[in-house]
């Protein structure tokens, strides 16, 4: 059973706003703001509450509040897939370490990232960005005041964790040289994105190494409509090979070649990042590069932990985790 | 800017303890258990941060943790495409009334949940329950303590907000019927499960009422693997038209009959429920019983802000939510 810390009574506010006979969120204003209600209502609530064994359970429950410690996690955007194993291997981890987990879904925007970031940070103890669409000087100021782990980007003077994204772009790029293919398109996602800034940067170094032709297209929005309006761009210049900014793009490309009557992968290569879990229903199953997402998650709550209790330096340290391509059916011969 | 809430001093842990020539974690003990520490220690640490302008921080976030209010969302398994819609439903809403949010993932474990809403429970001004492995008696335990709100199950005493799902297993026969099925089949999900249970008797229901065959398959496992596990059952009794408990295993078993060259919708209609992503992108697309997913979220949010600010009785009034059939290409004449 759950049980309430502290008390055996079952008294709850409601019992409490009944018995004096006012609502329950002066019962709460009593307790929280005692300045905003009267000293006779306020004298009452408290006697009432003695009675009922209420007030205990305010102080015990407010002694566990400044004991719990609580980790703050930071997404762009909760219903992009990219985000749900980063979710559980930071859920994960923070169970086994006794934390609890708030979860700040910034719905894309960046001035409700803010806001709810100032709301949440009084909780918190520490703090994980997954994405985020903060500046790095802000995400700074931030981890001035708590320890703070970024994940999937690197913010010069914090502890990140990223995917090895010039690994994956040149495993992509050595799959669809021995297909055939000697030019090569890169399908850009946001600008903003440091992610999308870094595979571009390594389709150009690997092109000059394995000696292909690369192209970009872009940029687009990181979502299925973003790839489908794409698919117009990529029939129209006859492109067959194409490395996606991410899952999403590449499986609307593909749609949107479909309906072009484009078939994939007889007439374009498709390779997307992420290997979110469509990729493996769709037909053709996509080529993916995989990060190990719940690692990522996993390994900076134990960073967060250890800064903690002492035993690590809160020293930068950006951390590079291995990726790996997931070949599957939407790549062919040239 | 996100600013540090109550001061303009930039010192952090890490500064107290360097001057202090201490470890952050004693620092945070001095303030949060004064009792682990040494007298000489806390009077040491004490006397730094004061000169750092860090022990009006501490203080200021104290306040802030009393007055900020904290609404719990528990998920049994956040992997689950399902929960998805649900969570952005609940914290858009939580954001637009300024509550912060801690998720509770219990990874499909019982004792996990029940352990980490213990955790929580203290921080904690209001409770949603997405999916649970609890039981009714412990859900009414927790409800008695805070505001609480049940989603996607009915618990007697409790304010729950369900989807109307024998509306949406009478409009999914009513399409199979139309095709010319007299004979349909419910894959069932998890036994402990409340809509599995609801799914079931809606099919026998509706059955009764408009005169077709009912059959049970089942139950297995709510997931891909369950799904697929289940093609074998469906391919040796030759069955048709198949209602499945969740869009998880609709997909599982459309996979698995095609790997025994068993067409859909040619040789078996399929339906799932949920309508979640990857329904829209495989081939054939998955028709399926939509539920408003972002609104029982939000419902959820509202509620509880109602209940805490003495707008509405806290009283239990299940809440039935409309449902749609989307109707796509796993579902065929017979």
């Amino acid at each position: 059973m759950v049980n309430e810390p502290g008390t055996g009574s079952d008294a709850t506010i409601y019992d409490v706003a009944r018995v004096a006979g006012v609502s329950p969120s002066t019962v709460s204003r009593a307790f929280s703001r005692p300045g905003r209600v009267s000293a006779q209502t306020a004298d009452k609530i408290r006697e009432v509450a003695e009675q009922l064994g209420y007030r205990s359970r305010e102080v015990a429950r407010t002694a566990a509040k400044s004991t719990t410690k609580v980790l703050g996690l930071a997404v762009a955007d909760i219903t992009n897939p990219f985000n749900f194993r980063v979710i559980r291997g930071c859920q994960a981890a923070a169970a086994e370490a006794g934390f609890v987990v708030t979860l700040n879904d910034a719905q894309e925007s960046e001035s409700l990232e803010r806001e709810m970031l100032r709301r949440s940070l009084p909780l918190l103890d520490g703090l994980i960005v997954a994405s985020s669409r903060l500046s790095d000087t802000e995400l700074r100021t931030v981890a001035k005041t708590l320890p703070t782990v970024v994940l999937n980007r690197r913010v010069a003077g914090l502890h990140c964790i990223v995917p090895d994204m010039g690994h994956g772009v040149r495993k992509a790029a050595e799959l669809l040289l021995a297909l055939g293919h000697r030019n090569i398109t890169y399908l850009a996602g946001p600008e903003a994105s440091w992610a999308d800034g870094m595979r571009w940067r390594a389709m150009r170094d690997t092109a000059k190494d394995l000696g292909f032709t690369e192209h970009r297209v872009g940029p687009f929005a990181p979502t299925l409509q973003g790839g489908r309006g794409a698919a117009e761009v990529i029939a129209a210049r006859r492109l067959k090979a194409v490395i996606c900014f991410n899952d999403l793009m590449a499986i609307g490309l593909m749609q949107g070649l479909a309906e072009r009557g484009i078939k994939v992968p007889e007439h374009v290569s498709v390779i997307g990042f992420d290997n979110i879990f469509a990729s493996a229903l769709i037909t053709p199953g996509l080529t993916t590069v995989a990060a190990p997402l719940t690692m990522l998650g996993d390994s900076a709550v134990r960073y967060i932990v250890a800064s903690l209790t002492g035993h690590k330096a809160a020293e930068a340290a950006p951390l590079s985790v291995p990726v790996r391509l997931i070949v599957r059916d939407s790549t062919g011969p040239a």
